[in-house]
């Protein structure tokens, strides 16, 4: 499967997605039977770009799993003085730290640092390419919540996810957050919807497996948002507003927005999920963030089982027999 | 008593303040026998205004109790992405900590935090309102030194403090020290005195028990400094000198600094303390700051112990036992 | 020896300076066998000038044997707030951790620092002063390169580097790391030999051993980098070329930088190093730094085992029996 490295979700197949949502499913049942796995492991913890949500939720994972982290400052760094980001690994390797977990601005720098200190390394978002482990987390919750987490859900049925649509709504060019569920939703069989402005629109969509696309979430014939099993929404970088992709927040909102009045039109037993952080009152209305249907803190806790998982099976050379 | 937080001062009877005195006491005695009491725990170290002073003091109270912490950095978060607090703090309890110290620029923010969370929280100081920590360890500095840190003279005198004068000297409208070590001081029975120039004076005293107020420590009949027992003075945030509080640092040293020319005049006995970081040569002169009435030092060391004291108190539910 | 403090090379005399590559050699044959060594202790990055990568070798160094590590974060300290070095410190020393690493750019800040509190101190770099590790383990990088690195080559050799010659090439007069290596090899024996740009020399050479100078290194009658065991080459502080000292990087690079040209004119057998972070293409090319005759990541590497030695020489009261 990927022995060494976890940086895309593209190419994995269908098999490896289930093994994987089922890893998540057993750490989050029995936390406390994997809390040796990374005994006397130390991961360095590589974020070049800020984030405190996926630092934390990464560091949670490894202390629950026994491990340790140390975190590399970027803003204090060499970086600052010009040196390489090749040298920069090269460098930290001599640390004697056991793998990276990195995130980074631009797209393949986890796989370049791989392949520069022969590491293992997973992939915690790079520039506007993947961030599998978000994927892996968005589709756990959906498998929990459809109760498909079981042996025989995930184990036999070829694709567990077929029969749901899932609409992913906002800003789909820049995020990294898209396009990984794109590749996880589709090959576990589901019904993928895009659906924003359309500056903000995924430019080649050749590279990604079939999916529809919407300008408008409820506009028109179509109302396609109503026939949804789930809605994804994605933040808005308020600080590009001005770029010209989106004319301003509040019309933002009143097309695109998850707002309390558009939320009655989903149909019932419809879910909705955020990756965070949530800019209340612009993508998503905060009635409708902290209604029922809302699975965003289940996410965020399920973000540490599967990180708990993907760094269980990252490390599956030495866990072999702990995870079988 | 307060099993779960530990935000204010004010509301606390006498009682529980003297068995935090007492504990803090204990801790310093025999602080190996406290050495498991977080074991296993991980605290959130959440600290979105700066400090290093209170930060550092809390993570050797956590680690000789056994316990860990990690932090929050507040730069690198999601809060300069307009997240609210609230959201922060409910995703920050998906990741299993036991327990937040938080620090923020806003009055309530470690109330507002642990209602919603749920989590066991200790205020490390919020806006101008209260910073209960400092005050206890300031209380346990001077219980010490007046020979008052005993089963007797803790556990059985109703007002401990009795008999004695604190002056509270500089900017006390800005300083959420003064205001908890006022509901500390007066509740145990010492006699407060506020003095600093009007501007800075705390504006609604009605809130507070009351206090002696001055302009000046030592000008025209009333040279009230020279009846003190103990002197806090309070830090001149320089970077408001520009705000019309005070005429200059010039002029703050000569009327309200405590110069080494104030400090002869300042009875037998009494001393000096600073809850730093120290301006040498506005607030205090450095040959007083040093001299052997100066208490300063001590309060760091004793910060340790208070806080060690506070932090078995909050997670007494676990360790009763050991705390009788 | 240096019972409580490494602060400088100077003064050390060649049996200590044997007996630490001695030890360094002893941490990288068997590290297991240290790996107690500070056990339960705490140690202090006190790091005020930016560093990732001292900072992580050191952290690396102490997580080795068995210690841990706190880090003082300069951006967000009182140090911001006017308090002094020395308050600083004592307040530190409040919080109970047994020695600290200290990185300033004030000239003696680390010996400041040791005399204030009594703790034990590793000079981490200081202005332009000293780096004292970094020569160790650049010594030690060169012992083990030229097979010196026995009981044998170091215990009974009074100067082991005797015939050796290593040039410092680039800019001196701005490097601590410059003068603590020439302090090393001199001491050792070895012929040292500093090139630069001559407003980079070094200004006072008196303070320091006898040594050879040049203004560049292989023109003219001398050509000396030719005859040269080794070339030290330093970096250029690219934020600096604006200052006067240098024409451009373009033309440094042509007359004193390391280039893929110039380095065919090394002897054979001869070896290069640089402390990094390196700017390739300025003082060294890439295919250089990259070449079979680079020991660039030999030194990060060897950088852990250098400071394992000093930590454990500095703590050597407790270990005595250990290391001997």
């Amino acid at each position: 499967m990927f022995p060494e490295r976890f940086t895309t979700i593209r190419g994995l197949d269908p098999k490896d997605l289930c093994s994987l949502l089922l890893l998540t499913s057993r750490m989050k049942s029995h936390p406390e039977r994997y809390s040796a796995l990374l005994r006397g492991k130390t991961l360095l913890q590589f974020f070049v770009e800020n984030s405190t949500r996926t630092r934390m939720s990464f560091e949670a994972a490894t202390r629950k799993l026994g491990g340790s982290s140390i975190a590399f400052a970027a803003s204090t760094s060499s970086f600052q003085k010009g040196e390489t980001l090749v040298d920069t690994a090269k460098v930290i390797q001599q640390y004697g730290v056991d793998g990276m977990i990195v995130r980074h601005r631009s797209v393949g720098a986890p796989d370049l640092l791989a392949d520069a200190t022969g590491l293992p390394v997973i992939n915690a978002g790079d520039g506007s390419h993947e961030h599998p482990t978000q994927a892996l987390l968005d589709a756990f919750t959906l498998t929990e919540h459809w109760g498909l987490d079981s042996q025989d859900a995930l184990g036999k049925a070829e694709f567990p996810f077929r029969g749901k649509r899932v609409m992913i709504l906002g800003d789909l060019r820049h995020s990294r957050v898209a396009r990984s569920n794109i590749h996880f939703l589709t090959a576990l069989g589901a019904e993928v919807h895009l659906c924003g402005p359309t500056p903000l629109m995924i430019p080649d969509l050749s590279y990604f497996p079939a999916v529809h696309t919407h300008s408008f979430p409820d506009r028109g014939a179509s109302g396609v948002i109503s026939s949804m099993d789930a809605v994804m929404t994605l933040r808005i970088q308020v600080e590009r507003q001005n770029q010209g992709n989106i004319p301003s927040l509040t019309e933002y909102r009143e097309f695109w927005g998850l707002t309390r009045e558009r939320a009655t039109r989903l149909k019932p037993g419809a879910v909705v999920l955020h990756p965070g952080p949530v800019n209340r009152g612009v993508e998503i209305d905060a009635e409708v963030a902290d209604s029922a249907s809302s699975l965003i803190l289940k996410q965020v806790e399920n973000g540490v089982y599967a990180r708990m998982a993907v760094l269980a099976k990252v490390f599956s050379k030495e866990s072999a027999g702990v995870l079988s």
